[in-house]
């Protein structure tokens, strides 16, 4: 048996007894892990230190080495993050409907957890926290594969938070790391349908496509953003500039960071000298042909309108209309978050209803696209495909439904 | 350019316009599709009498030949159908969640359509005709892989659709035909991400589970149902009894049929003589060594606990209590339809609780699981999934979200 199967099973096992958990139970688990967490610390600290050494040694880009590393405060930030976890709303066991047919059968739609959740991340140890609460709230085990990179953070973690959960009610069980690292024990688990639910892979976008195109397992494409913004020709233009300043160098290495600009030919001659000199040389601007009459930039090129660039770059095009915005959006954008800065009204409806997206903004930057932003207290992604969840992903979407159905001897006629 | 990408283009672009149509543009283009299956019945009647004839010819089974016939009270029934559908209300452009930030952003949790589904389907020409009408209705398109054995009487349907959408607002490209009945016109269909948003296959278990294995377009898992019935020591006997014969012989060719009755062992021998009586020899027993201690039947191998008869045969095993049943469904079960009868109220909230299945029942039969009996109007196929949608799926199961977000010049800090 390989260790991905046996896991699987006691996964498949701890989701039938986690049924049986109430909110108190996950709450009284959740708290002993985070005691855990800080209980084990130095273990956890000096575990980690060990994937930095190596990171280090084998070169890796300082901000990814600085995403690996623990310390003292960010412990307490993932200890922030359980006790965020335990203050939100239980998401299992409701229902917002509930019904009687005329034979008197009583129906509940109610929320239930999905069972097991496995998660393909890469060196960010503090997703093995978040991704533990979150699926722990919502009543699901789940079943972790990080990078090698992190390898001996993760078991740390994960050491630190089985601990916790022997000196509570719910079974060690509910939580797996995949110790094994290989790319064999990726494509074994996304084909591991008898014993988990979902999948959802979080990291760039070569790791996404691979995963959605070889899983049988259910699978939630993430975050993949290539923005834009619309300035349109009633925009006010201040305010335009300003909004594309945020969307753009706000966090530009972020999924809800603005990628390309599309401007209404009418107001470009007015919008765009503003915008780079607010850009202030900071951000690379990438231009069309008419963009570049009006601004000295770089060209841009046909690559330049599909990609991601999570970088101080702008691809900037001027167009002749809100139709011809909503075409390049549909063309080249990936459904993440979308925004038309404009005070026509039409075009802002147009805008809302046509463009196919996650979010879709009037008047504001694209970066509120974040499941703490808009209120879900935190977030396991953020869904950019249409099944099941779109948008942020918070414990409402680690559920599925139920019908429960009440009678008193009722027969179909 | 293959058939299927060329149809898959005209269907996107459709979806694009389609998102335009409100509910009157929508309903009207369903009347006219209506009236124009009543114009063309005669061509119809005419191109699905040479498809029966090829059937019989190849010796199809009776049923099947009769569930493939049309007549001109089934094409009326098809009307009755679309009309239904316009009943409905729109699910399309809906929201239930609204709520406004701190800095003013207000957010709409919108409900939109999908964009194109795809449905794979065997030989009951009515599905055509149901499955446009629920997929417009919700404002997608719909790409129809119908059966080779009924070819003649899906063109000739889908050529009456289209002639009634000329006459509507609404674009006749809404709907697509595949008429390539290959194997291979399937493969390909399952992997046109760009194209199709969601696939929905409908038949038997074999067809299903090929295409849920081999897509990667998303896909919904519908309809295998080896559904149980428990039978608990506190059971009203006569009421069980009613339950089971209803549950099993009212229509036993479907999903929500029962296959298998677990009985507890402190009633079995008051209950199983009634329940065998009650059969009358129409219905075929295999039951396990306890319940042939108690009435004469064949035995039960360990392949009836997995089986889905879709027959007059059940399967009957004797069991100690409510865990038990529970650990059984739980090896054997689809995850589909599930009841318990029992007057204990602990055990009727644990098995509720504990099953993991998309409809659960208490002391009733399990054939209410259905669309049109829960209330949706109808259904495009019950989910036996847990991912999107799960149970009966109607028109508020073909749409998904998006987040509408509305401001006045908000960035984020």
């Amino acid at each position: 048996m390989s260790e991905i199967v046996r896991k699987g099973m006691l996964l498949k096992n701890a989701s039938n007894l986690l049924i049986k958990a109430n909110t108190k139970d996950k709450n009284e688990a959740l708290k002993k892990v985070s005691e855990s967490l800080e209980e084990y610390k130095e273990l956890i600290l000096m575990e980690n230190e060990k994937d930095v050494e190596q990171a280090v040694r084998m070169h890796m880009k300082e901000s990814l080495v600085d995403r690996l590393r623990l310390t003292e405060q960010r412990i307490r930030d993932m200890m922030e993050g359980i006790k965020a976890v335990m203050d939100l709303k239980d998401p299992v066991w409701q229902s917002k409907e509930v019904w009687t047919l005329e034979n008197g059968l009583n129906i509940s739609k109610m929320s239930v957890p999905l069972g097991v959740i496995g998660i393909i991340y890469e060196s960010r140890p503090n997703v093995t926290v978040d991704a533990f609460a979150l699926a722990l709230k919502s009543g699901n085990c789940i079943l972790l594969r990080g990078s090698s990179s992190a390898i001996f953070s993760n078991k740390a973690l994960v050491y630190a938070i089985k601990e916790g959960l022997k000196k509570s009610n719910i079974s060690e069980d509910v939580i797996q790391l995949i110790e094994d690292t290989s790319r064999e024990s990726v494509v074994e688990m996304l084909k591991l349908n008898d014993y988990i639910d979902l999948i959802i892979p979080r990291g760039g976008s070569g790791l996404i496509q691979s995963v959605v195109k070889n899983a049988t397992v259910p699978t939630i494409e993430t975050g993949v953003g290539n923005c834009h913004i619309f300035v349109d020709e009633t925009a006010k233009v201040e305010e335009a500039v300003k909004i594309v300043v945020n969307a753009k160098t706000q966090r530009p290495g972020v999924c809800n960071a603005c990628e390309t600009v599309l401007v209404h030919e009418s107001i470009a001659e007015e919008f765009l000298p503003l915008l780079k000199e607010a850009l202030n040389q900071t951000v690379e601007i990438r231009g069309c042909l008419l963009t570049k009459q009006i601004i000295d930039v770089a060209e841009a090129t046909e690559g330049d309108w599909s990609e991601e660039y999570l970088d101080y770059i702008l691809a900037v095009k001027v167009i002749s209309n809100v139709d011809e915005a909503i075409a390049h959006i549909g063309k080249y954008g990936t459904k993440h978050s979308e925004s038309i800065i404009t005070e026509d009204y039409s075009n802002s409806e147009k805008f809302l209803r046509e463009i196919d997206a996650a979010s879709v903004y009037v008047n504001a930057s694209t970066r509120f696209t974040d499941g703490g932003v808009f209120g879900f207290g935190c977030e396991m992604g953020i869904s950019t495909q249409k099944m099941h969840a779109r948008g942020p992903m918070g414990l409402n979407e680690l559920v599925t439904v139920k019908y429960v159905v009440r009678g008193n001897g009722q027969i179909r006629e």
